[in-house]
């Protein structure tokens, strides 16, 4: 870490502040340039409070030169993390996609989804009980009935599963659920990052719609710096200026976190688009980026005279983006 | 609300759209135009869910007339909600200035402070006990025992006080505490909204980082549709390009909040910024802009060699300020 | 289009504004409903100022149904548009690799680089002469002198070339040059879109760094209003909050704008990520997302101890790469 | 400025780049971490092109110790600027409001909105004769009309008079129009700043839609640079996810600049919301906040029973505002 000091610092007072750092065990040199003097950190700065160094009066500005996440540091942990789901495997080559409807309705809904997509190549079955909605006044999800549908669904097609926690007090209740998801809203949703950290359930964690990737990673550190290192990353989009899509993919987020972290990265276009149309080409697109799992959202057939699905495709066509996703990676060498 | 339907849409798939409005108990009329053809829906739309609504493939797009909070909305509710915190009304012409720590650290500390603060004109203390920081390596909070000092802190001055509460589990510790507040991180942690909206205490409900005034108010129509319409809306600054200033200060919002909500609008110079130095023009910007209220972060004397506080002002400081401030109200005729 | 009326409107003021309207040629419908009245405008609306409409005290807001640009507009236009670059074609089905140095440099620089992304697949070369640099005091391009070395370049290899113009009263020096470039900074540099739309020339429009697919289309619809049609748009990452990256590759972007428009779509990931080592798999998976063609910085061998280049790859990467984009293309079936 | 080396550099790749470094006429020193090689430079670093060091493969990031702006930084001009624009003096204490028509329409609107304006308090007479506009088919503005119009508005009131250019060969036209003003899209038109420079007229620079005030500081730079420091700067809104106000207007930008540059800080709160309504609030908060100057939009007397102006008040309101102004500057002691 390295910390620029204001012009005019007197000596007593840059004294004051090298002792502050020898007494949490840092070592420091000092540069002493034309208009700025440099302190240079040396040790563990993961625990130096940034905020606060950059409160100080005479501290110009302050520049981390080693990540303040550890766990989740490539750099510390080289091999690529497997995550294993009931049995299957995610990370380190391992590619799975994740497919079923946004929300839990009905028996026959998640069950009918649930063998289509297993037929067609899903290894990993989503749906929402617990649904968060920026108003008070939309559909909020079946909740425990939901999360009962759902095991049944794995009971009958063997495929693990994955649903939503809003609220640390529910927990027990995803007990046989196999991925934890966290959604983007609270990525950075402290006391429920360290509820999950205190499992040793895998998570899915979602970018939050604003969010940097470094911060992606610190919630991630939560997480595991609790014990718990099933952690999966996921992009869902982020917000930008552009409307004609939900959020805007970012898909250069692929490739730059397999070199910041060695945890698994999934990619929604379904979330991310919000278009049903654009999901296939975002899926191949992030096939060939390297995702190590995809998320689409697939639903039953609804009234033909109305729908072809906001965000979700349909069983049939999610056949088809599963079966050019496989053909991508392949022209990919992966 | 206006539905557009795409070109090319037969006459059974709009027979069947408008049967499952009226369903709603919404009535309709049709505009048949060149390209498009329209519907609009006249009723409580509040409760139709424009997600759904735009997935629909018959559906290019959608625009709400009546804006989708109600309880909040100035619309049905003209006149001014002044809260009445322990006594202090802010609200409605009652203007009222909360300072305090960003962070209680010591008896000694958040006493002097208070003392400090209520003799330059301060009428609510601040103080946080649960700090929600972007690291797990860095300072939480004293947690419960910080709450304890803060209710001394009450106890000497008289002064109420507002802290921050990050999990619905700690409702309790709070029981004495004057103004719960949930931070910008948590604006859209909606277990936590429900849940302080079942007490009926005052809550102070700070802007996400990227969020639009409209998303503000949906998550204290969150709060109100549990009953408690104590609601305090706090502008604390949004994440922008601009990296000067920690966050870019929205004062616009101020004026946009009164016209489209009666719930009074406090602003918070110290995060937005996180310069001290520039805590005085904004908190005088903000009262010009017509604030019912700012938030103002105050330590007590730090080490004289290291700091003048990044974000937080120093009591003489604040003094300089709550005059300015004063002033500039009396200078705008408020 | 749709205006919705303030409350409170009267009649007398209804009556003058659909006057107005009138005056403009278009018919209009009224439905009042309980808290707004909407008037509904049919006709060409493509010269209504928005701006200008919204300004009216009596107007709530206004909602366009029909786009605003016509000539770019895939609704009046439904084959897509083939441009013609010297005897190349993109757009339609055919796909082009545009490759070459950030900035010609030397004689020897550009006529190396064009031979051998010549040799690899590329099929048009670029190399900026004008360079708009944030900072005077960066290098800003060989200007004549670079135009005449990438001419020089063209000659014996026969690619068509391409380079960025930033002046207009440069335009005779491209009388040459293949396609002219408008870069990000100049999207809304209305006299310079103007003044390549009097020429014939193929342009590339690059999206500005904070503009929406909406903007692009109205740059596009400048050049075209003058008589040019032969537009080609450029994706080339916008401005997030995301900073691992220099830009955020909008992908999406490829399938709406083919949605949107009947012109060719061009992704550029060099400038995009503005880091080599993804250049790989942003390229592919631009590819999957269908684009009609990639602009790819290639350098030149750089001191093998210093560089292997921020943004640009090495002649041998570029191989590498043009043949998984072939790969991924014959994979996607395009 | 210091570079970060990444791990796994040897010492003849070091050597290679200190030496390159020396050729700048840099001096350096060197700092060996446990994970990470540092090298500090020191000397004129404002020369060195980032961009092309941050590329290197041997290096991981790089950081600026001093601004790369020198002719505009405060840090080498400590006293104000001021700028005489036909006598009338703005910034180092001197305030201006400048007030006018967004477009100049006929010559009774513009004499008559002239006259007004400065009975009022106005000093500097704004009025479009050149307009830049999203769509090809809005009203561009009266062109060489509107400057004459302009000037004889200034023959009639004695108000110096200021009016946007687009292109650079208008700048002739321009001869007696006393500020040149350079609108938010063509804050990066490189040719066009560089013409501008060469002149020895006052500039009033716009800050662009999405860019960062070291960005506009550039800007200033490349103008001077030119020999041209009569530069001010014009805050006028920045994009952000809000949408409720047409930009937000980012007030804390003005102590910020204040701090960084010598030169003058005007604000334009009606560009900025695009809300009439709100032009009194935010006037009286950027006077709050220590603007240079205000320029604020008024038309004349339109028909009353269609508008009182979407971003323009009414020389009524604007004699209101003028005064709240000069109240809230007494109150802060300016």
């Amino acid at each position: 870490m390295i910390a620029v000091l204001k012009a005019g610092t007197n000596s007593e007072q840059r004294e004051s502040l090298i002792k502050w750092f020898e007494s949490m065990g840092l070592s420091t040199y000092v540069s002493v340039g034309e208009y700025h003097t440099i302190i240079g950190l040396i040790g563990d700065t993961s625990k130096v409070d940034v905020g606060l160094l950059e409160s100080l009066s005479i501290i110009e500005s302050v520049k981390r030169i080693t990540e303040p996440y550890k766990k989740a540091n490539r750099k510390f942990h080289e091999e690529a993390t497997v995550v294993d789901v009931g049995g299957v495997k995610i990370g380190g080559g391992n590619f799975q996609i994740i497919a079923g409807p946004c929300s839990v309705e009905t028996r026959d809904q998640i069950l009918g989804i649930a063998e289509s997509v297993r037929a067609s190549g899903a290894s990993i079955l989503r749906g929402g009980a617990f649904k968060p909605r920026t108003s008070p006044y939309d559909f909020q999800g079946l909740h425990a009935e939901g999360i009962e549908l759902l095991l049944e669904a794995k009971k009958h097609t063997g495929l693990p599963i994955i649903s939503e926690i809003m609220n640390l007090n529910h927990l027990e209740l995803f007990m046989d659920v196999d991925i934890v998801q966290i959604g983007a809203r609270n990525m950075q949703n402290f006391d429920l990052l360290k509820a999950v950290g205190r499992t040793n359930k895998p998570v899915l964690l979602k970018r939050g719609l604003a969010n940097t990737l470094k911060e992606l990673l610190m919630s991630a550190e939560y997480i595991m710096a609790e014990g718990n290192e099933n952690v999966i990353l996921c992009e869902r989009g982020i917000r930008t200026f552009e409307n004609h899509t939900r959020n805007t993919l970012d898909l250069s987020a692929v490739p730059a976190l397999h070199e910041l972290t060695h945890l698994p990265v999934v990619v929604d276009p379904s979330h991310a688009t919000g278009i049903s149309r654009f999901v296939e080409s975002m899926a191949a697109a992030a096939a060939a980026a390297g995702a190590d799992g995809l998320m689409i959202e697939v639903h039953n057939d609804p009234p033909r005279a109305l729908s072809d699905g906001a965000q979700s495709v349909t069983p049939e066509q999610f056949g088809v983006i599963a079966a050019k996703v496989r053909k991508v990676r392949e022209a990919m060498g992966l």
